[in-house]
């Protein structure tokens, strides 16, 4: 079959692999028959995952249909039409017995990175009965790609941890695709106010599409001023970190009201300054989360409902065939105007 | 009548002041019976508050009984027995509808900080009727004085926030008085684990005293791994930092265990680092909070109830005719081995 | 001023009164703008609420302008813009300190029932500084007295108490006013089903336009079937009674999903059956609710922010002189097809 | 292997049976050391149970130590100490999913009705990895038998669901053995009063020693009047229904608080009257729930840890040969004074 395959930093090729089998009576086999790209595919690339070996299949975005089950999987059968999560859940350890898949001892991220991923013709899957979730009918097969990763990271760890409720205020730092899929979730909850925060217009422009109802652009250094103004002077509520770097969590720090919350989502590299001798007495909550996907089933019930515009985040195809040309245009997103790609098997 | 009062840093003295009179129709004025020293009262002393003019009669903590009620206040009356709030809550304001009386617009901490406190014969009370709590009958003065602020602090910065529950694991770094409030109160919760922090082995061993399940002095740098070893490798669900450095919290950063929340109480005067490199994707909670003393009527209830030993923080009783030596025994905590003073105006 | 006096059931009269005083330093005089007329002034009228005495001023909603305020008021000063709550609140009692105004101790549902209320030219209103709200600019009025009972009730007592989420399904029995409230407010959590079940097919092609996403007429006896159809089988996770009577309560039993919750909203005036041998194991949730109108500010920020159409609650207009036939649409809703009506001071 | 057999209605004996087998590779067999008897046991004989048919061996409680595993099975291996749940989790349904495994679309409570039980040498236990929980070392294996039922229930049916929290008032109606689990688990949030209702005044007695602060006898009428005496007139926080009757739960509906919650445990067969005339305005909760079990783990830690003495329940101890004389303690209680019996199987 064909795969993109990670050859160390910097290195990728399109390449013919083995096909996958089942190793354990727990797994299931998934024909992919959509799968897209993430910013973390990109920092595997740069040789920034320790855990992600050279030789590995990229990817941990996805639909599909199941090609083979394992003796022990009774809830799917060969030609099941699923959803692939990028969090493997075993379902029985302790972190997966509190809803907290992420750290499933034995799952968790590994997709894509400590075993092979998506981007091919077919993935073997772990866990699947707990790993994988039933296509409901009548829901589109790309909007679904958006739940594998992208919505639910969005929703779980900037607007579920961010209380978002109706009538507060939001900021959001960072307009690419996982602030613009905060910002699509945080809708859920009714807020008066949503203010992007970016560096690029275009990026602003598009959030306003989203539903943004207010932009600000923190180049010329008054993103504190202006998020201030828009907000009687209090702050917002709730403060939604989607870059992961230093400078935009610290942003979060001067503009998180009384009683507010810092959700961050960014990934980070480094530590922050944590200005506690301001924020000792603002009654304030920071809080980190690796994605569980434990919201899928609702998100899929939202999208159902015609509630959820996912596909406003798609805005390339390709061919798996031609998956570097969609590496190529995601990377450089700024000038491709990407924000999600759409890599079809056929 | 008699008062401490502040005269700028490193300087106060017991002075003869006027007895305060009622400015608006919601004061009360107290007639002082006990009240107490508390470690921010070291720090206006040190210079480190500037809200507080020199001139300012210290002391936010304290029971009495009502001298005279404003014309509008009718739950109150001349002779009720009352504890006096560290926080003053006008009832009305944005923050104290939904009981954050910490950040009450024309409250909050100001009693002997920017109006005249408690170390006197009388107290003038803002907005009595929402800060001052009738005292049930048999309910022992001594104990309602630890009520005033340091429980309430304990309880809702560190324990409320941190999350404890029923079987979880809790380490509280510092084992000070305010430690030791949340260690009272953490029990209140049944958890599993209570680990004390501190680099005295006097006050470790207090802490055994007052619940702790064990102990681990710091000194030596191995804290981390001794908590980790106590937690069988996880770390613990609630870190409830009572000191207010930045090694203490960013201690608490490396134990905390996936999942669970570190509850900071300390008064910080600088930043910490927040290593989100390595929390990031933990799914932890950071939180912070001036106490707003919401939780004081559950505490007399609990108090009445005979669950909770109040006094065991009481280690002192001196006249406020002598509380010059009063401040000098909680000064040298270290040689005269106090937690909280007594002070009584008789 | 112009007043509408309950004279005994079945009795009411545009009256000449004497204009409202202040009685207490806490109280304002309100000049009335705008009021309306709730199901609850025809329960008086019918001489089904025995605390309400012969003589009173009927009304407990409405907005205006602040005419005199008492010595104690500080943050309303005359000439104001204010709504009226239908709930008084004294701030200060156990219940108003944790935000259930609905059971104030001296306070709670007076207005226009022990007390004179709002369907005049003047009305006061005792804890003015927590029982009215400022009115932000821009709001517009006659959407503002929609605040002042029902929409808070609807969402109190059904949205919040049946705690609706995104994704889940709602039932709402009874498609009156209230049951639109709860309708129009369910939708700020963005459910994936909400469904409207009343015998009058009018009302459900009203709710229709109102957000619901399926009907059921229950006249025919098929109203179960018809829900767990539409549920495939589950039953919905939230069921908001919305009529009060037995019958409806029951079938709220009968549809409510495992783990899911009844939350009832209805003014029952007798018992109902509680079917425990069919409950007693399905992890349901019954709440009851006297609005608090605790959601006041947040329903004041969603209306400014024109996510909440509180004005298709609005179907009539009369002039206070005029009441008695503004009454008479209200109460024979099914002809004149009333929701709300707006009655005008001027 | 010996078993105690279900032969109909008021018939059962001790029969050799066919050791059990693996069925499915999610399977475990499990030898059992210590197993009780359960109320509900009692129900089945009376020919309550519809589910459970003739030759159906009993119990659904026990601990024991893994004798077989089927081939996907990875977490146990033949030789570990496990506890038994009453309640089969499949782990990988939407209720399992949510923590509502008393709902598992293919498990819940089917030990010991509808499949073979526990009162025997072994057991089946399907979906091993979640049905089953390690034992620590160095926890006594009686006090564990308690936590296969009755404690969770007690604990998730009554005081969680109940709300109970520090410094709250609970009544907890029925001193039986679940309602003395109720009383044992409630003081995990040291609420300040405990009251005990019961016909009985031995048990009432008993309750005293596990906790309660004081004790009614319903006999004679004046159960309201008692509690309402003992909390100033303002009713309970939480009132736990631990009988399962209309007269009980209909007690609850008079002593329950305004804002407080009905929590029942009890199995009900008829409908109850629910005043909703006098309930509707009072913001109150009714919670039902068939216990989950999801609080297993945490029971095991706070048992481990010394906070709870669960052998306290425990009255007889039988061997499993000697059953028959169990069951005769169990269903007289009355004159044996049996709470909890164990069973050993040697």
């Amino acid at each position: 079959m064909k795969a993109l395959v990670y050859h160390g930093p910097g290195k990728k090729s399109l390449d013919n692999c083995p096909k996958p089998e089942l190793k354990s009576p727990t797994d299931a086999i998934v024909r992919v028959t959509k799968t897209t790209i993430c910013g973390t595919d990109l920092h595997i690339l740069k040789g920034d995952v320790a855990t992600c070996d050279p030789g590995r299949i990229l990817g941990h975005e996805g639909v599909g249909v199941i090609d083979a089950v394992g003796s022990a999987v009774t809830t799917f059968k060969v030609g099941d039409h699923v959803l692939i999560s990028c969090i493997t859940s075993c379902g029985k350890c302790e972190f997966c017995r509190k809803q907290m898949f992420s750290h499933c001892t034995t799952g968790g991220w590994i997709l894509g990175n400590k075993i092979d991923g998506t981007q091919a013709d077919y993935v073997r899957i772990p866990y699947a009965e707990t790993s994988l979730y039933p296509i409901p009918a009548n829901v589109d097969e790309e909007a679904l790609v958006m739940l594998s990763d992208i919505l639910p990271t969005g929703f779980e760890c900037g607007v579920l941890n961010g209380k978002v409720q109706p009538g507060s205020s939001v900021a959001i730092i960072g307009s690419g695709p996982i602030g613009l899929a905060a910002l699509l979730t945080a809708q859920f909850y009714s807020p008066a106010q949503i203010i992007m925060v970016d560096l690029d217009d275009n990026r602003l422009e598009v959030s306003t599409g989203f539903g943004a109802t207010a932009t600000v652009n923190s180049r010329d250094g008054t993103a504190v001023e202006q998020i201030m103004k828009l907000t009687d002077g209090r702050g917002v509520d709730t403060a939604i970190e989607a870059v992961g770097i230093p400078a935009t969590f610290e942003l979060c720090e001067k503009i998180v009201a009384a009683g507010g919350t810092i959700a961050n989502i960014g990934v980070h590299g480094t530590k922050a300054d944590l200005h506690l001798e301001s924020l000792w007495d603002r009654n304030m909550t920071i809080t980190t989360r690796l994605v569980d996907t434990a919201s899928t089933p609702m998100l899929m019930k939202v999208l159902a409902s015609k509630k959820l515009d996912a596909k406003l985040l798609i805005t390339h195809h390709f061919k798996l065939e031609d998956v570097i040309n969609a590496y190529e245009a995601f990377e450089h997103a700024a000038t491709s105007g990407a924000l999600k790609v759409i890599i079809s098997t056929q």
